[in-house]
């Protein structure tokens, strides 16, 4: 924390997530200065108040922030810790915002140089749109968000995180890693690979018999909109969380097996315990 | 068709479906009269505008009407067959809005006097609420209306139906019941077993690691939303189509286990190929 009573933040990664939350903490009044890293000038960044003024050189902002941000994708932040941990200064604390974070907690960790700390973080918002110019300070407010401290965390630099995530507006959860990645395995990636194989599936019957997608509305249009999320944002987060996203699946294919056997047996009973079972967990949906 | 220019038309379940499709033919100004039948007063149906009048004896409606449109549940339209199709007139025509239609038409074309036609009708249209109160006459606007008539059905049949399909803002899709049943099974009943099974799955693993529905998000809600649809909607629905929906879970089934076997093998270029096939399937949807 600086003498002025607010972090020095640096974002690498100026887009819909990182801009949002440099607009929300400039906003919050928690930034003495936010600093943006991006290979290309980010002036764009600046005129929309994302940030207060960028780098090109990363070694740069990390060798002066309280709080280093990271905003790239998965694959992406976890090889950012080799080349450029150790630039990091006593005290400060490194965050992250990817959506999966068993390895990229692991890979910090692995190279964090003395009295640093790793404070991974996940928060739950977003948008089908990338880049800054679809940023705004009111993505975040009321998302979960979510911190997975690194073994060598100090409890400090938790609570600094913890500080800037409320800031932002972020409902707290804090978890271990590999809690996250379990979780999020079913709430997030098992969604979106349903999706993806509902919408496949379709497309066969409809390359086999003619005449499906014509004939689906609203029904499969909601359960199957997350299947239009670019490829390149999901890549890494299979990549990195294979093992829990497959124990996910197969919890989904016993579900989905003895729907198939209900039917099969015309057993109205079961499909009703299914069905209780279903409006169960959408009355236990947060808000 | 009335000397007045209009049709005579019963309906029998004045619902949102009825209700609906009774407001947008009043509207087109296709109907001479239109007649509700239930079973208690539709004096609600008659102040909205749905209906012109009702009875609560069936075969009254049915030897007056031109056209008689069957509005209740899947099992209750087939079982209507037996007692109730020896009052239509000749030269009358029956259509539904049942979203299966092979049981329905089988059953219909097996108990219709001589000289009436069965037309199967599917608008597909509908809200996550029930009831006369919810109806407009907006809501079949642009809606694939899909009509499959039986084989008895005479060509005048179904060019009645298909006017009035059109006056309430209907796309129209001929097909045979089998077809529709297919179709649908991939592009609605799937959907719905889908977002059952995704919600059980996810309060199965809550109920195991906790903290799994706290963290979900936009995306799970979306692909489970139909998954709040009450029961009795589907139960007719899964008895009198389960063999092709069950084709269409395995049709699923061979998806998910394919992105299964790529995450396994970290296989970028099928998992490239399933969201490419996703893309488009969505860029394929009408609308």
């Amino acid at each position: 924390m600086s003498s002025k009573g607010g972090f020095r933040i640096a974002i690498w990664g100026v887009g819909l997530i990182g801009g949002s939350l440099g607009m929300a903490w400039r906003r919050a009044g928690v930034a003495v200065e936010i600093v943006g890293i991006g290979r290309r000038p980010l002036d764009e960044a600046v005129r929309l108040g994302a940030i207060d003024r960028y780098v090109t050189d990363p070694a740069e902002a990390l060798a002066w922030a309280d709080v280093t941000v990271l905003c790239a994708p998965v694959l992406t932040i976890i090889e950012q810790a080799a080349s450029y941990a150790q630039y990091l200064r006593p005290g400060a604390v490194v965050t992250d915002v990817g959506s999966t974070k068993y390895e990229i907690v692991r890979a910090w960790e692995a190279h964090l140089p003395d009295g640093v700390s790793f404070v991974g973080g996940h928060p739950l918002f977003g948008r089908e749109v990338a880049g800054v110019e679809h940023a705004s300070p009111d993505l975040p407010k009321g998302c979960r968000y979510v911190l997975t401290p690194g073994e060598r965390a100090t409890a400090k630099a938790v609570d600094q995180i913890r500080v800037l995530a409320e800031a932002a507006g972020g409902l707290i959860r804090v978890m271990s890693p590999s809690e996250h990645d379990a979780r999020v395995a079913v709430a997030s990636h098992l969604p979106q690979l349903v999706a993806t194989a509902l919408s496949g599936a379709a497309l066969d019957a409809d390359d086999r018999i003619g005449g499906v997608l014509d004939l689906a509305a609203g029904g499969f249009r909601d359960t199957t909109r997350v299947a239009r999320s670019p490829l390149n944002l999901w890549n890494d987060i299979f990549l990195t969380n294979a093992v829990e996203i497959r124990s996910a699946i197969l919890i989904l294919r016993e579900s989905l097996d003895d729907l198939e056997r209900s039917l099969q047996r015309e057993d109205r009973a079961a499909i009703a315990r299914a069905f209780d079972r279903a409006h169960e967990a959408q009355r236990k949906l947060n808000g």
